[in-house]
């Protein structure tokens, strides 16, 4: 399957700019498209989509291409029809899908991807490119029709990813435990990604970009480690 | 409206048992009650409903009254219309709302409860008490029909809640700024419930109780700090 995708953890490193950590990474998989299409559905902290577009535009630009919200278009399905890359932004995993299900774009973003065109996700759209939100840490301020996302890979994200704080003295469930608990009724792969850290997919090869690993959970396994450049096909299989 | 509702942040706090920092509110809304009713649908770390039943029925057996599990009885309805009193443990807000749907009980425990019968709830159980889920801290790890939950109180709680960390590096939204895109689709109150609070519900007064204190959440308002022993009766207005 034509596979072309960057799947980050978060967009804003700790002390960096927006989008720094990744602009590398960003800036080859775009190589020679001019435009992207970028998705504010998910409105981190309720940005407008407006207002969040403008923050996306600027950086992009900076990076050397052109970009235009699916908000500045009548109709978002031209919108994605016609773009030469699409990038889905973080926020809300919740607000972004149901806003992607009742814009009626989700089979299309689907058939462009698959056919090669390169999609980039941070955080939020990074789970909704996976196989569901099930692994999302948002909060449901909204009800989506589905928790199906894409499936542009067959296994499921937690970005952000937290190692448990062996000092902490919160009860509340660390994010090791819930993902435990998400293959006591699910079985796909969940792959969790530090910030910092990235999954270049092309076709049916995966790679670990970024600087701070991952972690793999698996139904019955122990968690794998897997250091930055290390590959990871095996999530396609 | 009658109403007896005792609702916890959290049934473990760090350093203690199972219940040990609720014991005597848990005593004190029993009063004369002789049997509790144990729902064990949100399956904390997958535990079966049978094992998480006997951790419960071991705690307030002690304190000195009968437990039985919902899943102890062939029909769940006829559990909820003998019932004395019910006790709704913490686990995955998502699968326990879900069980609850499928099981046909929403209802029947909303009419038991409203005619007085005692209410105990700790982390999800205080979630599905309350307007909806949507300001529990679980992962969507299975859908249930709505997030409207059994709206025994007109706001919503989120446990275990906890204050941003000034000195953390993680990009991760803080709760607070979860809370607030709730806001930005919805307008109920939020109490956000430190480990170690709860909330005692006696028709229609609300008390803080515990030593932790709480946060309440409002769109366009300034949150509000709420001391224990304090007084929350407006959010039943």
């Amino acid at each position: 399957m034509k596979r072309n995708l960057l799947l980050i953890s978060n967009s804003t490193l700790y002390g960096r700019g927006y989008l720094d950590h990744c602009a590398d990474e960003i800036k080859k998989l775009l190589d020679n498209k001019k435009t992207v299409l970028f998705i504010p559905y998910a409105r981190p902290s309720g940005l407008t989509h407006k207002k969040y577009t403008k923050i996306a535009k600027d950086c992009i630009n900076k990076m050397g291409f052109e970009l235009k919200g699916i908000n500045e278009y009548t109709d978002p399905k031209i919108a994605v029809e016609q773009a030469d890359s699409i990038f889905i932004g973080g926020g809300n995993t919740f607000v972004l899908l149901k806003e992607l299900y009742e814009s009626g774009i989700m089979d299309l973003i689907k058939i462009r991807v698959e056919r090669g065109m390169p999609y980039i996700g941070t955080s939020a759209g990074s789970n909704v490119a996976c196989k569901s939100i099930m692994t999302t840490n948002d909060m449901p301020i909204t009800y989506p029709p589905s928790f199906k996302a894409l499936e542009l890979v067959p296994f499921n994200i937690n970005p952000h990813y937290l190692d448990p704080d062996p000092n902490s003295k919160h009860m509340g469930e660390t994010r090791e435990t819930r993902i435990r608990e998400f293959h006591f009724f699910n079985q796909d792969y969940v792959v969790g990604l530090r910030e910092g850290s990235m999954l270049l997919v092309k076709d049916d090869n995966i790679t670990l970009k970024g600087s701070t690993g991952a972690r793999v959970f698996k139904n019955n396994k122990e968690p794998l480690e897997i250091k930055p450049g290390e590959k990871l096909d095996f999530l396609l299989k």
